[in-house]
């Protein structure tokens, strides 16, 4: 698969890799618990050299960078890849913490300097200077509505920047260096940065820069980032997350995704050939609907489609 | 043409209204001269009320509202629509002043909000109040470049967001109160944000941004925009200004679009029915080439036309 080096268990299993409850508790949303840094150097520590120790190598298969470890759909990717027996890196920011529930994160007021800062620096010191990740993903999710009338559109101008544009940026900065070849870097956009989206202006705003990030990052595929990795971007309508819940009086709308089936599918790419994959620099639709079974009941599907136009005009099923 | 109310010189004759020498000129770009606010009303005043005794009213012609209209292409605007006879407002950001020569400044560091409260503050108490003008545009020019792997990475997506974004949101959040039915509003985008450019990734997220703000306020038409309106974003390659010039050694590329040439394209549309005007909505590029005139010498000329596809295919010359 052209993965370099040998991916490690790099995990905080205390952490993240227990087995949790469906995200769709909102529980799981507000019992957030913080680690200080310090804190967090310790348990890395700890847990490392005990996963280093006791954990078989499992050479060509890639180990998870995942910004935003603890939103719902980052806890959803972490499920996945560690029952698949993949090591994840979860790492989160003060913004992204509203989704937390036990995550290490960065203190709070980071900068996007500070963040990339910290989580070199503690690679680095836990022995990890030369690894490479074949999954490195962006899972923080921030989401605002408003118009160009709301009294607060600046703030959530600032908010929805913070909270998509510069984690994506901060992802990007740490996959020029930490992402294997053949690797896939995978960024989270929205359907409403393809179409007049008034009503959230401050969202769609920052979703077109992240779109627009992964047509730029594409081109440095073979320079800055290596050789047959994949920048795609996944452009879902809504996710099905404890957020969305309680924003829709703790109903899911029948199109809406569950995190779960997006991370299934980040884990059939990832064991896939490069070539097989979408192609670098895609836009990737998300959409699920439902429909009756044959068994009489109702069942969701969710399609995953290459985006060819900016009228979201979808095409090449996945 | 659907414009209500006077539309009224509202200009400070004395800083922006005489005639200029060519924007092309160095010493235009550097020799600012900022004017504090206090300074401003003053100012706002005295000539204002003079223009109200001296000047006959231009009944059913436009106004113009410039944000950034310091700038080389704020100046040319400026220049235009003063020569036709109209009268302009001209605001400028503290981000937009590396490009002053003389114009009214907004405060050092002033919030988006700020510049909003402000701007509606100074009408106000001019009795403009109920005023609407028939074109409002963001003339603020900001350009930087740098990849992924920049050390000033972060510093540079700031600054984009901040002069290209921001200044566009507060021209939104104004044109909403003063916007004239049937009136234009203008936005500047760039070409970068519809291809990969790794090279400029702060620039081309915060134009890719812009774009859907374009596409988000075109859907604003008839709610907090006034009917008959049209929202439009143009997408030059790049505009020669002094700046530019001065980044390229001193010279003008063969095909970078003189500003002068969109200021009257703004001219024209200014004076045509809302139906005959690009769609509410509409990309429009603007792309300029040299070719060799029957007089054996070098011309340039310059295209706009309707943007169909984020693939930068363009149809419909306009």
């Amino acid at each position: 698969m052209g993965i370099e080096g040998t991916p490690l268990f790099f995990c905080c299993e205390s952490l993240l890799c227990h087995r949790r409850p469906s995200t769709r508790n909102l529980s799981v949303l507000y019992s957030r618990k913080r680690i200080t840094l310090n804190r967090w150097r310790i348990n890395l520590r700890s847990s490392m050299a005990e996963k280093l120790q006791n954990t078989p190598p499992v050479t060509g298969e890639p180990s998870v960078f995942c910004y935003g470890g603890a939103s719902a759909f980052g806890v959803e990717i972490t499920r996945r890849f560690t029952e698949g027996g993949r090591g994840v890196v979860s790492v989160d920011s003060a913004e992204g913490s509203r989704q937390c529930t036990e995550s290490v994160c960065f203190p709070p007021g980071a900068t996007c300097k500070a963040q990339v800062d910290i989580a070199v620096r503690t690679l680095e010191k836990h022995g990890l200077a030369d690894h490479r990740f074949g999954l490195m993903v962006n899972a923080s999710l921030g989401w605002t509505t408003g118009s160009i009338t709301d009294d607060n559109l600046f703030d959530s101008v600032d908010f929805m920047h913070r909270s998509n544009v510069e984690t994506s940026l901060v992802l990007a900065k740490l996959a020029s260096r930490f992402l294997a070849p053949g690797g896939l870097l995978i960024f989270m956009g929205s359907a409403v940065a393809l179409t007049p989206t008034p009503d959230m202006i401050a969202y769609s705003l920052a979703k077109a820069a992240v779109h627009q990030l992964v047509m730029d990052l594409s081109g440095e595929v073979g320079r800055a980032l290596p050789r047959s990795s994949s920048v795609i971007g996944l452009v879902p309508v809504v996710l099905d997350t404890p957020f969305h819940r309680a924003e829709n009086n703790g109903f899911a709308g029948e199109d809406w995704t569950p995190c779960d089936v997006i991370a299934e599918k980040l884990w059939e790419w990832s064991n896939q050939l490069p070539n097989k994959r979408p192609k670098n620099g895609s836009l990737i639709s998300v959409t699920t609907h439902t429909m009756d079974n044959q068994r009489g009941s109702k069942e969701q599907r969710t399609l995953f489609r290459t985006i060819k136009t900016d009228n979201f005009v979808q095409t090449n099923l996945l």
